[in-house]
């Protein structure tokens, strides 16, 4: 018996409407890897992201409340899909990981992101992103893609906080060049794929 | 006009059926404070609470995403009761708090305690329990006494997970002496009534 080569973590990240859903789908395919997202990827997440997102909500999450329920989705979310395709020597995609958490909750509702750090360390389990594809396209992009779909609660939020969570985004980027790779996404879908898919190619090798 | 005194929190901990959630109740009356539990004293606590003690849950929580939904419920309990009425002047009783998540989550589920007092201390948003008063009883008392009492999921766990809880609370109170105190719950309600009422006194002063 041979031990199965360990699996790779690519996560898609970036800002709602910036495509990084459907470049997610299209990863996945070419590499033959497990794609999954966050949040709601197991049952009790789904649970927690109709709790998140219910724009009706009678108590409405506050911020580091958020924060808590989005690591705790994680959490569930290593334990079920990702560790285990990882240990099983599978590639795997995700719509979504640790960057979002800190750009969301740490940059968009302004906690502080150093203890913000520690929960989503502590969330992950050790189950690091071998690297996190930043999907960027200026908020005006996003904003004109997403029109007419309905908006859920974080994204009727106002265009500043998407500007902060964009900039959190290129924040991360700098400052963990070995972890980050930031694509331009303003272009077609096949342009974008190209894109990413070099980029994860030429950091994490041929699989 | 006058800034009103700040008031004061008041932690009961122990394991399940110790007998705090009734010492809360009667601490509270002769304080005149604000009664409180976690988890589930508010409507999105109330939500994750049923999550979390379903024992028939298609999608059992795991241990990191247990001590992040409880952490997440504190943070909304905090934002939604808690500081606001030590803001108005007001003493608050609770039943559970910190030190719940680091005996039951970290003792209990062997999570690593520095990591969770992280998620703890980003979870309280700096409201910290003034006191902690652990109702300590051996845990075949506490067994006894839940008797006959239908077992939710975390009440059915092994004899193992409460002596370790317990082991944990008490490690807890001697690695902080100036925040808890321990008080021998064997005795009658009234007796631990009048231990737990003069141990809060003689700590926070009188009302």
């Amino acid at each position: 018996m041979t031990t199965p080569a360990a699996g790779r973590l690519v996560a898609l990240e970036g800002v709602d409407g910036c495509g990084k859903s459907t470049q997610a789908a299209r990863l996945a395919q070419v590499l033959g890897a497990v794609l999954t997202h966050e949040p709601g990827a197991t049952g009790l997440g789904r649970a927690l992201r109709a709790l998140l997102l219910d724009p009706s909500a009678t108590s409405a999450p506050g911020p580091r409340t958020e924060a808590l329920l989005m690591a705790a989705d994680r959490a569930q979310h290593v334990d079920e899909v990702v560790r285990p395709a990882l240990d099983a020597g599978r590639w795997v995609v995700t719509d979504r990981y640790s960057g979002s958490t800190l750009a969301y909750q740490g940059w968009g509702r302004r906690l502080p992101v150093a203890a913000l750090r520690e929960v989503v360390g502590f969330a992950s389990g050790g189950v690091e992103a071998d690297l996190s594809v930043l999907v960027d396209v200026p908020p005006e992009v996003a904003r004109r893609r997403l029109a007419g779909a309905r908006p859920d609660r974080l994204e009727s939020l106002d265009p500043g906080f998407h500007r902060r969570v964009r900039d959190g985004y290129l924040e991360l980027a700098r400052g963990e060049p070995h972890r980050w790779v930031v694509v331009d996404g303003a272009g077609s879908v096949d342009d974008v794929a190209t894109a990413v898919e070099s980029a994860v190619r030429e950091r994490l090798g041929a699989t």
